[in-house]
């Protein structure tokens, strides 16, 4: 059976969505029993060079061309951003056509009104390549992890911070060195700001959270840190006490409540996600009957988010050929169909690495640890380093950088003990803070 | 809606499924729409204790008893072995009843006989269980790759050889220390040939080949090695020479033909898979659009293999529920529809490691190196140790290990180049050749 379909948008992953269906349709006939015909392609300007040619008769002169035509039966979006693609799939919805896209700025920021709408229409969404491209951990959330609780998702969801951080971390490169040669290499974009505050990482765990945990969250209140401060000393104390530097974005499921955030994180160094480096993406799922799984791949480019984005595409022309919509689909997105509370930050228990910039002189030490001792946190290990930092006034007032493990501890009390070690002018910098992800046993 | 399902075999998968249908009932309702019922469960003695109490009028007499039930849409075989499962296989297949299946060892043995039979009988047989237990592999490969030619898929499919290795690699046990630790941990069952010798690992490898390539394979004409015969002393080698020691389970598809082995393998140290440890396995897919990925979790236990088969269950229910069957499977196990030719091992290429136990005097890697370059073989590296390995007549006749790291080379010739060196005498044991797996670029 054939079943056409229209693209909206035609850049990077346009172009390889395009180059696979017409390339593979002999394979995917062969896989699936199903042809998918690309009828149409509109995109805002056809005056440019792509990288795949389409035909003539495949690129649309507006946006209507797709929405009207009865044959298409599945608008695959691809342009970004919010406003447009939002306005498309609302159009396309009320049309009664499926929709594949790989915007996660979307689905996590309009995904709750989108979903409802589909669900209302018996409309599939495809959105396997919103979170980590090639990766298929949406199929496996929905339907290879059924029997499970997801307790626990978590991962480098972000390619361009992660080569970053590797090579700040392999090479000894600082931030915006690092930064200008993944602009050259093309592994972050002109404006990378979206992926080095955090937000392109907050956006797919939301999506990851709601489907793990069962419903709508609210993606404004998910804690989210970027990469953009980070200093060279840290990641390589990181490395010194046996940890590696990642973004690491988490979402954990605890009595209903979700913990959700994104923040530069030290691992210990054996981790499985420590060694995911340069441009690679991983997720690690914690189900309740399966334990520990990961999914590891390329989280980005042309093809490889296009494999995802053809996934899709196959499984809804399936069911169209067999005439079934939404309902084969095992796990819907708000499956618990109640919205998901969000903890606050300052209700997170987790361990943290404080850097303290202090002089160095004796006593400095005990009084630090007298204030965690107040806020009742317990430090797990301590190293002084003889780097100085900076001078004060005089030649005996060094500045050096005082390091702190915690155990488990509360946020709250943290934020309370460095906020008065600040006050107290025990530290001479602001307290650079960076949370451990290391379970205690 | 409510399905009744029955499953045959009642030991550690077993239990673990029917633990999972009855406590996760409402969770997987939730997820699925759709609830399960586990009307009987048939096992050959009742008489013992179970790690999961079932209903009494759960538990059935017969086989009888669940296939002559209509209500019984879909059958769960846990039993293992061959003859057994097939002629329970043959008779559900029959009587018009899905299937769901762990057993490895029966579908890489009798595969094609199976799913032809299921074919012709639109019957649905999951066998996501049946591979890397808890990891979602086959899912991936049926929906989440299909715009993917796979070009090799490969990796650690044993966890019982995996945690041998492991305790060999980084404690320093040798093989039969490591071995019995596994049996006390429950890591290694009673009688582990299977796993030992490499079958197991063979039979998976063959089930992911035939789901890539699209074909049904001969499984007797596999190259099998196991780690009986691994030597401490080639471990510890491996490791300073930047290795470690796996057994691989490699599939790869050149221009219609299969490369399909399994053998313990160099894999350099900085490899995803070379850090999987323990009872964990792994899974490497190399797709053309997607570029590699690795799937990885527990490959076995009762929980994580119930949680593949539950997934089957409620993927198979859904289809049931809807009306529909093997129609809605994206991928089918022969979707290319003609057998898969396996090449023969003389024509592998592939690089090796080589330990000859030569007498500790000058001119005798010249007589080596001779006979390599005779067969075209290109040496990589060499490395000559100083430990004696034993004495022949004299102190002066002390033997030593002489490695020899090749790059690619035919194994055709290797083996000619082998047989030449210990006919000639120029080593006095038999040489140690284990592959490695490392492209050169
Ligand atoms: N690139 C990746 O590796 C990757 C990975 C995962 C997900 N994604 C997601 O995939 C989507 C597309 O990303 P991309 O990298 O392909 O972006 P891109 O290269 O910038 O392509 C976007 C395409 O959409 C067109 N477009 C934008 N707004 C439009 C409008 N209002 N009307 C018509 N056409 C419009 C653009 O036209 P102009 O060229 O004329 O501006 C361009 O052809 C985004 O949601 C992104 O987050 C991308
Ligand atoms: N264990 C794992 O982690 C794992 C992982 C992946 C796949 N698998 C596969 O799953 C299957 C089951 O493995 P398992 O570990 O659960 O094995 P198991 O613990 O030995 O259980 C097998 C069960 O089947 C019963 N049985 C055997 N032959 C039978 C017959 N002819 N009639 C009725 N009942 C019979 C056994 O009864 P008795 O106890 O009375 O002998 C036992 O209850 C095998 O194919 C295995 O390869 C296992």
């Amino acid at each position: 059976m054939k079943i056409d379909i229209g693209i909206v948008g035609y850049g990077v992953v346009g172009n390889g969505t395009a180059k696979i269906l017409e390339e593979k349709k002999e394979l995917i006939k062969d896989k699936s029993g199903v042809e998918i015909n690309l009828k149409k392609v509109f995109t805002r300007n056809w005056n440019k060079e792509f990288p795949f040619s389409l035909k003539e008769d495949q690129k649309a002169k507006s946006l209507e061309e797709l929405l009207e035509d009865e044959d298409i039966k599945i608008i695959v979006e691809l342009t970004g951003g919010i406003d447009f693609p939002y306005e498309l799939l609302t159009k396309a919805i009320e049309k009664g056509k499926h929709i594949v896209t790989a915007n996660k700025a979307l689905l996590a920021e309009k995904g709750k009104d989108i979903f409802l709408k589909a669900e209302e229409k018996n409309i599939r969404i495809g959105f396997e390549a919103a979170v980590a491209g090639g990766i298929p951990i949406i199929r496996a959330l929905r339907e290879g992890l059924v029997a499970n609780n997801i307790e626990k998702i978590y991962g480098i969801l972000n390619g361009t911070t992660n080569y970053i951080l590797t090579s700040m971390f392999k090479e000894g490169k600082d931030f915006q060195t690092a930064l200008e040669e993944a602009k050259e290499l093309g592994y972050a974009e002109a404006d990378p700001t979206l992926d080095i505050n955090g937000v392109d990482a907050g956006h797919k765990i939301a999506i990851l959270a709601s489907l793990s945990f069962g419903g709508f969250l609210n993606f404004s209140k998910i804690h989210i840190e970027g990469i953009e401060n980070i200093n060279l000393l840290d990641v390589e104390l990181a490395k010194e006490l046996g940890y590696t530097l990642k973004l690491l974005a988490i979402a954990k499921n605890q009595n209903g409540e979700a913990e959700v955030r994104v923040h530069p994180t030290f691992l210990p160094s054996d981790h499985p996600l420590a060694k995911v480096e340069g441009v690679f993406n991983a997720v690690m799922v914690e189900g309740d009957s399966v334990g520990e799984t990961m999914f590891y791949g390329k989280g980005a480019g042309s093809l490889p988010t296009a494999s995802a984005v053809v996934s899709d595409i196959v499984d809804i022309a399936k069911s169209i050929s067999l005439g079934i919509g939404r309902e084969i689909e095992i796990t819907s997105m708000n499956w618990k169909h109640k919205d998901i509370n969000l903890k606050k930050v300052s209700d997170f228990y987790t361990r943290y690495y404080l850097r303290f910039t202090v002089p160095d002189i004796t006593g400095i030490l005990a009084k630090i640890a007298n204030v965690f001792a107040k806020y009742n946190i317990s430090i797990a290990a301590v190293l002084q380093k003889e780097t100085v930092l900076r001078y004060t006034q005089t030649e005996n007032d060094k500045l050096v950088p005082l390091v702190i493990l915690t155990h488990t501890a509360s946020e709250n009390n943290l934020q309370k003990a460095v906020k008065e070690i600040e006050d107290n002018k025990f530290t001479y910098e602001k307290t650079v803070l960076i949370r451990i992800e290391h379970e205690e046993r």
